[in-house]
């Protein structure tokens, strides 16, 4: 039990959450690791959202909108921490809802996709394939699902995939705290911001955008813009924060 | 199995060993997501040990040699990463060894001991006591351990037990990645620096030191020098990896 004086008392309940879906089998022992790096940069964004990664929550809704098959991939970290904000983008950008895994076992699928299920998702299932030129169990996907999508959002994606999916033609869309991170640098766009926040953020903005704001956000996305602000804003809090 | 290819293999090997120790209960669910954490500013130091943390060790050494009654403090995390490196640092400081953790169970105290002592450590064990004014099983240490220590040794501490040891007027020398964090900032000293880096160091310095010197780099230790370094080496990572 955490003390409630504890001054990182609401960190410690979204860990102790994640621990419990960990022993559940929806997050990895890895995913774990992997919430505590997000954790760190967090922090140095002053876990609150920034004025730049709004706006790349907008061009994201403006890249889901625009997209002929538009697919999201949740992973167990995403389910663990934001199965509703899923279900609430899905309604508002009408994406396909797809689990992807890297440490993959039909059980960690199925558990996933009925998590999801539970909070009001409509989740593409059914056979996946190793589709993917990649080894290890991150080829996998399905032929309906991301392998046909025009634009993926992945959140809290690993690097490899990531690059393999833009290589593949799609637009990539990630969310990852590290601007820095291989999956940062290589997606179509990267919106530097903890994973609760941005996905309502990005929802909001798919039902008030016109068509004409999509087209142009679309046309005039430069991701390395996003990243440098990210890291700015983060620079500036590790160098003042102990003048 | 983590493939070969992967380009963050040797950083997916150290979580792949720390899952291994989350399953056998060395290491706590917590433990693993501080783990990450720990990541993502080892990330931004680059990985490696800059200058300011080279001379942090040499402080901290100078602080064991010139100690009454000197303690490292050993948790989860850092018996599962670095048990060898805290039996060479206790050879070479004459310091107690004593476990110390914040999920504490009988079971896990006694995996952890005997982890230290297949690592060549001289374990100092016995019964626990409720002598530190905290709530939670951080509370617990040895009247003839940590609790009569002048000087402590406690990598990858708390926030609150690092406060609690310095108002007790202990001399604390915190080893943690994150130069903003509450342990940071409380300890006597940080070393900001990865723990299987820096506990060779100091070992190194405990070695080579003579008296005289030991004296003077107590005198002289400013902890926030240390932290502002460490901070700005950091801030430039961030801020012109992205040019």
């Amino acid at each position: 039990m955490i003390p409630h004086d504890h001054p990182r008392y609401q960190s410690l309940v979204t860990r102790e959450h994640l621990a419990e879906c960990a022993r559940s089998g929806i997050v990895s022992w890895e995913g774990l690791i992997s919430h505590g790096r997000g954790e760190a940069f967090d922090y140095l964004l002053g876990e609150k959202t920034s004025d730049s990664a709004r706006r790349a929550a907008r061009v994201a809704a403006a890249l889901l909108r625009t997209a002929r098959y538009p697919v999201i991939s949740v992973n167990g970290n995403t389910a663990a921490l934001a199965a509703r904000e899923i279900a609430g983008l899905q309604k508002a950008s009408g994406a396909l809802v797809e689990v992807n895994l890297f440490h993959r076992t039909p059980e960690r699928v199925a558990q996933i996709e009925s998590l999801l299920c539970d909070a009001g998702a409509d989740v593409f299932s059914g056979e996946a394939e190793r589709l993917l030129p990649l080894s290890h169990d991150r080829a996998w996907c399905r032929r309906d699902g991301m392998y046909r999508a025009d634009v993926v959002l992945v959140p809290l994606e690993d690097g490899d995939r990531c690059g393999v999916l833009v290589e593949m033609g799609k637009k990539v869309i990630a969310i990852d705290l590290n601007p820095l991170s291989r999956t940062a640098r290589t997606a179509t766009l990267t919106i530097v911001d903890e994973v609760t926040r941005a996905l309502p953020l990005i929802a909001e903005a798919c039902a008030t955008l016109s068509a004409e704001e999509c087209r142009e956000l679309v046309a005039m996305l430069d991701n390395r813009v996003f990243l440098k602000e990210a890291g700015i804003e983060m620079a500036g809090r590790l160098s003042h924060a102990l003048d």
